[in-house]
């Protein structure tokens, strides 16, 4: 049972940033290694999926820790507000079309969970409609697993509220962060705790694992997630194809 | 719990072919009328999932039940063998991207339910792996249930092996039937009791029930599919939008 108040969100006070990056780097070099063969193989696909508030860095994850991919075998997929036509669909629709094909790591950056937290804290669904797609969402996840050798990599990018005033602070002192600030995105801070119980129920439903990220530090998020990655990819014992006679 | 063997694929005997003739028509055109209604008001949308052996008449349905639809509001898929790309994702990946958007009628000519029929008939898969197909079919169905406002409406068009030998050496016979002939028709018909199983198991173990037509007469597969989509419609109470000023 995962209690998000119980977890720090800073990394663990005896680890020595310097080694740590060191051994991030390597992973990050092991990830592209790993990649390349998943995707001469095409045998199996990742799902990466990156949850956390406004500031939990989810952005940068993606451009640290997958810099060493080759791109053709790599799909970003922000989700946003849904568009008329995606709104026009039941919620996983969108989701499932972005499902990575054999080869491929295909990245969310927020997801189909979403739906059951945005909507969930602002009551625009019941709860009744929010069981119902935690359920949607196993079926969906456990398919892509068994039916297309999708590994599902979750992870929830765990920020403390001290944290998150920093960095959506920085958004209106940096002029190279303008951009990223919304106002809308302060009045979201105001339900931290709606937030937190909707997330704590989120990943203690999940059937597929997540793994709970500390971000205060930036070095330490980078850090998790590869190793995370490479551990999953390392399981899969993939093999470059023989030459085709 | 249906058995296939005792269902007639014939029409009841005491039915007038006339009647249920002008009766259809009357079935037809009230189809139209709720379709526009549905299509303008964008609250609902119909699924429809024709499924049966060869020459049992799915293509025929299509083009007499929906004649009096309009074009816009009804989209026709017909499920063949994979793609590459279809191929490199789980089953129902392609089909998911063919759900209704709000408003719309989507006819799907086969299914993901030959992922377990074709498939499991030719053994090519596990019966694991069927057992967790049809849960995700079941899944998937009801997400679009719940979450899409989706009728879905499925329909097992019953045919008799004698019939089916009569509907497949039409193909033959007919210069203008020769494009629908394919000898791979007259080898799937050799695993007649196979085909009977794996439908009786799917149709038994589907959450959204089936209806089973009987197609050895078309006017009477007509009849009860138009009969069956009507009931269906005229229960969502649907209405044209009011002016929107």
């Amino acid at each position: 049972m995962i209690q998000l108040d119980k977890i720090s969100a800073a990394p663990p006070a005896d680890l020595k940033k310097k080694d740590i990056r060191e051994e991030t780097q390597r992973l990050i070099k092991r990830l592209g290694e790993l990649q390349r063969v998943m995707y001469a193989e095409k045998k199996h696909s990742v799902l990466v999926v990156l949850q956390g508030m406004d500031g939990s860095g989810k952005d940068g994850a993606v451009v640290n820790v997958f810099e060493d991919c080759a791109p053709m075998g790599l799909q970003v997929v922000g989700f946003k507000k849904p568009t008329e036509e995606e709104f026009a669909h039941d919620f996983l629709w969108r989701i499932h079309k972005h499902a990575p094909q054999r080869g491929m790591i295909n990245i969310f950056v927020r997801s189909h969970y979403e739906d059951i937290l945005i909507q969930r804290v602002h009551k625009w669904i019941s709860e009744e409609r929010v069981e119902k797609r935690m359920q949607s969402i196993n079926a969906l996840e456990e398919l892509l697993a068994y039916d297309n050798h999708t590994q599902v990599c979750k992870f929830f990018l765990h920020i403390s509220k001290e944290q998150q005033q920093i960095e959506l602070q920085q958004r209106i002192d940096d002029p190279t962060k303008y951009w990223k600030h919304n106002s809308g995105d302060w009045r979201e801070r105001e339900l931290w705790p709606e937030y937190m119980r909707c997330y704590e129920d989120a990943l203690n439903r999940s059937s597929i694992p997540w793994t709970i990220v500390p971000v205060d530090e930036r070095w330490y998020r980078d850090y998790i997630i590869a190793k995370t990655l490479v551990e999953h990819l390392e399981k899969l014992d993939m093999k470059y194809p023989p030459l085709e006679k």
